[in-house]
């Protein structure tokens, strides 16, 4: 079992194997959207307040803060960001850049244990981005690629994973504070990209017993009704052991897709959280028949003629 | 690699581990169903016959047929509506009775191989029911409980369908022909239902070598939103080995997790099936924005902050 502990300056969010999902909202990040971009670029973060507050209040435990704007100030950009973003919520944030005086930036102006988005296993990002992460006692997510590329082995990336873990135990940082990205790669182009991954979750986690994360908006990318193959994978790496992912929180079907699994898990006791969300006559909850049975009475009453007979065998 | 082969005159599905799920319609029960347990018992099939054609074209590959309407004679009437859905598709059927004679009309009256729904592990149904399905040259749903009720412990419901594959081989009827129904209890009184069938699931599957089939509806009695439960329980099923379920294909979330599920596991070459059926402008699927990208397309361009650095790391 291992929990990986993140906070703001009052909030705590655990990501771990016995936990309900941590949904990372992904929302906060100019790349591909123009006019954010162009407005975190003059010093308007509007938008930014409005992503926060909407992503929260759709469920999501944690937000990434990305800043990655060409030709911009990015380190400074992103620490206004990250504080812009701390004075609005107490959810702990991803701190999410490709260049690390950025992600060192947004560390020095954080409260909190950030998670920090992200290192690799290039030899020249490890030796890069992990004294920052020890330095500033972040945990760190871990994509499994390296020099040589992404592999489309799901063993190759496992190794990957496993240097990246070895070499953060070198610089003092437990296992317990990497989170392993294991890749996700459109299933549109590469079939056994669902596969693949729920392999190597399911590696990551009973070998390595690190916690993982994804970008999982990738999954579907090109594919028509893609939430819904957002969705599925979801639910089906949350099966396999996945416990957190950056994804887009502002989809129903996806919010719902990963508090379902958490209620397949085990994860959502009573399934309290789930009736809260879904309820349609929240007054009605009490006695209503919305709510959930009594086990008494859940039990007593099968549904349909399979399952009629299971009961009461003639 | 287990195949279960059913068919009707002309048509076979098969269910197996590298197979798309089967989705089998359980629309065509009278119980629960007062206006279609009158109809049925007074010889008017209309709804039977709207049931037949709405299940098949939201996409099940099967469809259950149960009879079971109180102080009716529920073998001619079986019989009966065996005969009017084969006249109407040529999809296979379950033949779903928890009364051996009717079991046998229907049977008596099948044009190809059926799949008998049930057998149970209590002596008295094998003893009954396995000689007819041997008799008969068809397949058989086993379901995990014995004269002790349903065991809480997957460990138990376990060694219960392994006790009834076994005494099918004793009839003559291979483990591919025997499909485990490793019951499905309700979420909402049970809270680790869930984890309950994906470890049994996996299990039947790993170590027995058989198929699998549920009642899926069961698992989200009593709670709202309840489609979405039943949908996420039916994909992490898929992921965990489930290979055939018993459901309501009138609900698109459902046929969406299912359909989403067979691209995950690498059942559905090309997304060729999700794509069909969800492209949203079909004329432009040759060239348009919502088809399937090529592989090179898809792996050039990845989506997000996140992603892109993962392809080109500074």
């Amino acid at each position: 079992m291992t929990d990986t502990v993140v906070s703001s300056a009052t909030r705590e969010v655990v990501i771990g194997f016995e936990r309900p999902f941590v949904m990372i909202g992904e929302r906060i990040n100019p790349t591909g959207r123009k006019i954010l971009a162009a407005e975190m670029a003059a010093g308007n973060f509007s938008r930014v307040e409005a992503d926060t507050h909407a992503q929260l209040a759709a469920g999501a435990q944690m937000l990434d803060v990305n800043a990655g704007i060409p030709l911009a100030d990015e380190p400074a950009i992103l620490a206004k960001t990250v504080q812009l973003v701390q004075s609005l919520t107490d959810a702990p944030l991803s701190i999410d850049s490709s260049i690390v005086a950025a992600l060192e930036a947004g560390l020095s102006v954080y409260k909190g244990k950030a998670l920090v988005n992200s290192v690799t296993g290039e030899e020249e990002r490890l030796e890069s981005v992990l004294p920052l992460v020890k330095k500033y006692g972040a945990a760190v997510v871990a994509i499994s690629n390296d020099e040589t590329g992404i592999s489309e082995d799901p063993d190759v990336r496992f190794e990957v994973a496993k240097k990246i873990v070895h070499r953060a135990q070198d610089y003092g940082i437990p296992v317990s504070d990497v989170v392993v990205d294991p890749l996700v790669m459109p299933v549109g182009a590469i079939n056994q990209a669902g596969v693949q991954v729920m392999r190597l979750v399911g590696r990551l986690r009973n070998e390595l017993k690190v916690n993982t994360t994804c970008g999982a908006s990738n999954i579907s990318f090109g594919l028509p009704a893609r939430e819904g193959i957002s969705a599925v994978f979801l639910s089906m790496a949350i099966g396999s052991g996945m416990t957190s992912a950056i994804m887009n929180p502002m989809h129903t079907e996806i919010v719902k897709a990963c508090m379902g699994a958490d209620v397949m898990m085990g994860h959502d006791p009573d399934c309290a959280r789930w009736i809260r969300r879904f309820r349609e006559a929240p007054t009605m909850a009490a006695g209503g028949g919305t709510a959930a049975p009594s086990e008494g009475a859940a039990r007593g009453r099968r549904e349909g003629g399979h399952r009629r007979r299971a009961q009461s065998p003639t």
